[in-house]
């Protein structure tokens, strides 16, 4: 018979069992930290009507989609999760309540140029809390609170949430008489991390033309930085000159009060007047998170404020503040890094029962004894010689090994051998329980990036 | 501006949140239980090249398939979650250990006619484990006892799982000169159940022209039934006059008793010697499973043993035996049927947090320690009047709400309101965390269906 090659897309992420089982363990982490704050899980269709997800209209995204036809059906594949969000909501606003605080995780297509690192398929963990007609600007601290906890607990230390506010922004073009040229400034400014100021001020002043003093201008108000309080004695300076400008560093001074409320430390958290965020949509607070030894990563998790998520759907005014995670590169990236924890279980299995003797009923209820307490548990039975068998738990990092031959059986208990110190005890099944499924309690809870 | 309908495509089931969560909840029992079994997870691209998809070829499964272009690739959906098993498998086969364990709970797409209850986009929750060259038969047995474990912790009681071995019915139809209308002769028998014997003693006689003492012979050996140990003294006229049956007798022997050592209870599990299982791969043991009281809705979890998992894209010989759950398909029926417990937790929180005052310091401290518990919570800070937030938490069935107003912050406490009693009490925000957090967790025990 002739074969067809199996293989995999390239951009198409397909791991191996361990790495599959770290991957699992991080969206269990991000499940339950959303679900913590009262998000609720959403599940929205992969294919959409082209039309409806492209609504909003076109740019870079018209030409990565993954759009084709189904009968007399012009489909396309989900590119983000914020478009269905949109749909969704427009479509079942009657039936929500608001604020709707959603999370979702899901993937997403892109079809963009294969290169090592890039995904064309990949999941994007997403949170947002959108409101009818207002929200609140609590929201908008809460979200970085919320960053904090779900790194925190994935086991991340050394990252920063960068917090701007696109009013002040806005605002400082505006009384500095550069509205026009405010959006090709902010992609000048973006630069600054990677190649510094005094480069951004030339760009500024070659490809915008722009006046010295006026680059000037803004390389002063970019240079404003330091401690949170430092920060906002900078902006200060400004105050009062333009209503837009207040308005944004009344919203900033609020969401720095809360955020120490809401227990994030300082050493994780930044004002960073250089961050914009790309997309038009956003008009209040936005965030970056950048993990303080690789900047070279770029954001890890990025968001902020909009108001208005639906226009393009209903007529209903639908504010709203989210993040995004991009799941499948921030993976990908940590594993390149060496940053996935060896002491997160990998093994697909606590405990392989391997029966010594013909007769398997000894085995078959110790291990739905082992089962029924929660011990993730493979029934070895093939037809191998003992060195095969324990060699296959020894591949697969399986932690415990329950033999039973006929002097175990004859007394009623199962030999444990834990397969790292290679200490063997005999216990009765349910004590065997116990036993393993203490150990492997603790061993979950360490974290599935180590830094 | 111009608005765009915000529709869902139909055959694509997009829940609202209550509904969601118990789909969710119905996830995280598979995964558990599942996992509980020592079975790895695994995420396969939802896009595959066609050419490897379709290596199998043909018929219904590449008239209902997506496929499409993008840029010179000529791609498809995956429609079933074995096809890219089988791709994964023959791709690592070096890389795994077998036999190799795996679930995976993942949307397919078929593009059915639309109709009500039929899906084009549904999530499958398969298991299969896989040989490298042979599997011993405990495999078989042990697959039923998975399945009773999953339906019984989703809190399905009345169900039947019923087994058959494609080596008894080949062996039988061979051992009655039969061989060669055998399909035939299956698919006229597997309308047992809807149209009766004498129908079907009719259909064999009348469309397969055969005689009725051949007809009679088929009717006798599907009308052995009973008790297992009947059935098997049933079958037991029938031994020694063909290998394959002889085979298929031992084999169904064996599975019968071992499901006995893994506490299958016989009345969840019956052997049916008219099901057979369309695909032509299944070689051994196969199954259906039935929920008793809705024969009407068709079998819930289906699958086999098979030979030959990868032949299109491999040399190596891979046994397995596997099961499929149609999880979207399922979950639509249950709450069709009225049958998802209201006992299900479906809020996304379970506690609301209210300020009473405008300083939101030690609500927010509350919320803090509530959500550090693990108490799923959030904080409603929108300028609505007391009685719009109480709304909100009834409306979403939010089982608990924190009050927390100038009393409550002088005396360093919360006031509890239990949204089902009414009843309000006050304590510390540690001690409220504990109570809501204990009371959850009890909750958390309701099974997601009920019967």
């Amino acid at each position: 018979m002739a074969k067809v090659a199996p293989r995999t897309l390239s951009g198409f992420m397909e791991l191996l069992p361990a790495a599959q089982i770290k991957m699992e363990k991080m969206m269990e982490t991000l499940r339950r930290s959303y679900s913590v704050y009262g998000f609720t899980p959403l599940d929205t269709p992969v294919i959409e009507s082209a039309e409806v997800l492209l609504a909003k209209g076109g740019g870079e995204t018209e030409k990565q989609i993954y759009r084709f036809s189904k009968g007399d059906s012009d489909l396309a594949l989900r590119f983000d999760l914020t478009v269905p969000l949109a749909k969704y909501v427009a479509a079942n606003y009657s039936n929500l309540s608001f604020p709707f605080r959603r999370y979702q995780i899901g993937k997403v297509y892109r079809g963009e140029r294969a290169q090592r690192g890039r995904f064309r398929e990949f999941y994007q963990a997403d949170i947002d809390i959108i409101g009818d007609g207002k929200l609140d600007i609590i929201n908008e601290a809460e979200i970085p609170a919320i960053i904090y906890r779900t790194f925190s607990e994935l086991g991340l230390k050394k990252f920063k949430i960068k917090v701007n506010n696109r009013k002040l922004l806005n605002g400082f073009y505006r009384l500095a008489g550069m509205s026009e040229k405010a959006a090709d400034i902010m992609r000048c400014v973006d630069k600054l991390d990677k190649i510094g100021p005094i480069e951004v001020r030339r760009l500024l002043m070659d490809e915008l033309h722009m006046f010295s003093h006026k680059a000037d201008d803004v390389m002063d108000f970019m240079a404003i930085s330091g401690t949170n309080a430092e920060v906002l004695a900078g902006l200060e300076r400004y105050r009062g000159m333009d209503e837009l400008f207040d308005e944004g560093l009344e919203e900033i001074r609020t969401v720095i009060k809360y955020l120490s409320d809401f227990g994030v430390p300082e050493e994780n958290f930044v004002v960073d007047l250089s961050i914009a965020r790309g997309l038009d949509y956003y008009t209040g607070t936005v965030y970056e998170t950048e993990m303080t030894e690789h900047p070279e990563i770029g954001s890890i998790c990025s968001g902020g404020r909009y108001d208005d998520l639906a226009g393009y759907y209903t007529d209903k005014v639908l504010p709203g503040v989210g993040i995004s995670i991009g799941l499948t590169r921030l993976f990908y990236v940590l594993n390149e890094q060496g940053m996935l924890s060896d002491e997160t279980v990998s093994a697909p299995a606590d405990a392989l029962v391997i029966p010594m003797t013909e007769e398997l009923g000894s085995a078959i209820s110790a291990a739905t004894v082992l089962r029924d307490a929660g011990v993730r548990t493979q029934l070895y039975c093939e037809k191998k010689k003992f060195k095969a068998k324990m060699s296959y738990a020894d591949k697969l990092s399986i932690p415990y090994v329950v033999l039973i031959g006929e002097d175990e059986i004859a007394e009623g208990v199962v030999a444990v051998k834990d397969m790292l110190s290679g200490r063997q005890q005999k216990l009765s099944p349910a004590a065997a329980a116990e036993f393993i499924k203490k150990n492997m309690d603790e061993r979950a809870l360490a974290a599935v990036i180590k830094e």
